[in-house]
């Protein structure tokens, strides 16, 4: 029921574009995710993030583990029959929440106790209930249960770490029962490229419907990130897609396109359109901006989204002082449509054999015109 | 451009139903009018307000004059053009904001100097400029300026206030310089019936386009209200709009038609969404309630909504309980659907003849659902 076809291969560089099948519908790589932690992306609906254009949403794991809880999504059948999300819907695994996010008590080769970080109620992830959680969310893509270790991390602590992420794994593997779901593998290793082949030869060994790129963007350069996603990439099967976790910026996705990524998800669009920043064709500016009080502009000249056919930069940055919620939903809607825009773009750009002189044509703009407009 | 047809009398009730005509579209009676205080309905857009059904909105003077400005609202030609909202804009004079909101400093025959509530800066406002300010806002139908005084307050002040409110209103028709836009008076007066019928008169003796009632819903018991609404109603002209102003209740606007009231507004439907109580035609109930996590009923089972369409009880109740914005927004659009639906059939059943029966088993139902449901 799953499948990924790899329709056109850049030339130029490592870009590919291509076609995911899932029991609720095809998804066109590249592509972004927007996230929708707790079974909504904050601030969208269903309706408009298909406006936006959106074709599959990633839930959080941990978050739905907490809120509403297993019980409530079993009574539901899955979260698209409750959030009434009907395209593809990808989980993460719940790993990087429970390292991030809660208080860890214990990381042992069975599995991660750890604390709520809403009450602070003890509790347990392990490989085999994080199948088991994303089996009752119903999701279409599962992630397995990996270690996220903190950067900067020994070279020992990450070869270990590796090892273990890759048994968890195959002891996610082993515990799925649904064959409507399709489970990835995450390459974890750190910053050591030797690390980084380790865990993808262990995982591709093992077998998986697709390889998550685990563990960047967590505080190194980016051009670091840029060098580790690059050879990463190399060392997954081309017949598979690639998924880098938690990245990023346009640059970054732009970027991590050109070295053979399919796969992005980020709170970025969303969290920066709750703070009022705002990303465009020529860069991202400040909705709050005090000059903009009377600017008849809409945010991007290039864009057709309904904040963008509807409403001057004048009059976002009146609701976005005024405290009006209305703001925080239009800002969404924009920036999830200029990401979303990004992505189909580079798609047609990789089709069309164009898609270098698009990445630097667009990256030149993003980095001449950010803070200018 | 401005005009009130008269169409249907119920013989029961003193029930009526009409069409305004706007130079931005017609507005059946009886309606009501959502809240858009600082140029946006809390939550929702111009689009989430025409799929409710709304036909005018109101925006508040003394919100809009303290931002962004009538500098702005110049700038951009009127408020429907800043929030591109393409119907109907009734504005009020700015009066019940500087009594209730902001602190007073001195009333004199002139006008009222207060602080602002946002950053204490010194304002004043008297009828010319709550004229002048509601012309660059464009609204189709204005309000003359009125002193709205505490409840409860004597017999003399109330006097004295009457005919101050009405040499306040006689000063802003003098001021007003479009032609473009209805002038509605306020009448006031108190729980006093003679100082009522008194401000009637002498508003009716200068001549508006259509009269507001005041200073109601603002402490009195509910009987006394409409006991004060019903006279009132009789004191105004039947072939001008009345408006009771800052009610109501789904009960309360029911019984106000039926005393002859043709508009309404209030900021309870969406207030109430955003604090979690949603209404619906048996009732109304708090979603944050623990028995609804597993409710796979709509909102309303007499509701099309776009939230009663795609949304159980419990998909509503976790995202109140996780605070995520979406909540607030999916909300408010039953409620205001809601409240449109209550005034849209109150006038089918005014066209047929059968609005007492309608408005009887309407507020048994409510009665007997509120907190059942």
């Amino acid at each position: 029921m799953f499948s990924f076809e790899l329709e056109y291969n850049d030339n130029n560089t490592k870009a590919r574009a291509g076609r995911i099948k899932t029991p609720h519908g095809e998804i066109e790589t590249p592509i972004f995710m927007p996230v929708g932690t707790a079974g909504a992306v904050k601030a969208l609906s269903p309706e408009d993030l298909n406006n936006a254009g959106a074709q599959i949403i990633l839930g959080n794991t941990y978050h739905l583990y907490l809120r509403p809880g297993t019980e409530v999504l079993k009574h539901f059948g899955s979260l698209a029959a409750f959030n009434s999300w009907n395209k593809p819907i990808l989980t993460d695994s719940g790993g990087f929440q429970v390292f991030s996010l809660a208080e860890l008590n214990n990381i042992t080769e069975d599995g991660v106790s750890f604390k709520s970080h809403l009450d602070g109620s003890s509790l347990y992830l392990n490989p085999e209930k994080s199948i088991e959680i994303q089996e009752a969310i119903g999701s279409d893509i599962i992630m397995s249960f990996d270690e996220c270790i903190p950067y900067p991390s020994d070279y020992d602590y990450v070869l270990n770490s590796v090892d273990r992420t890759t048994r968890w794994a195959e002891r996610g593997k082993k515990a799925k029962k649904r064959d409507d779901q399709a489970l990835f593998g995450i390459v974890q290793g750190g910053v050591y490229e030797d690390l980084r082949k380790r865990s993808a030869k262990q995982l591709t060994d093992i077998g998986f419907d697709g390889y998550s790129i685990g563990g960047l963007s967590v505080g190194e350069e980016i051009s670091t990130m840029y060098e580790v996603c690059g050879y990463t990439a190399e060392f997954l099967p081309k017949d598979k897609p690639r998924y880098l976790m938690g990245v990023g910026t346009p640059e970054d996705i732009l970027t991590c396109i050109g070295l053979g990524v399919d796969m992005f998800d980020c709170v970025m669009p969303t969290r920066n359109a709750r703070n009022g920043t705002l990303f465009t064709s020529n860069g991202k500016f400040s909705i709050k901006r005090a000059d903009l009080a009377f600017s008849d502009d809409k945010v991007d000249e290039n864009c057709n989204c309904y904040t963008c056919r509807n409403f001057s930069r004048g009059y976002l940055r009146h609701l976005y002082k005024a405290g009006e919620i209305l703001a925080l939903r239009l800002n969404s809607i924009h920036n999830i449509s200029y990401y979303l825009s990004l992505v189909k773009n580079s798609r047609y750009a990789i089709k069309e054999g164009r898609f270098k002189v698009f990445q630097e044509e667009t990256l030149y703009r993003l980095k001449e015109g950010n803070n200018k407009i």
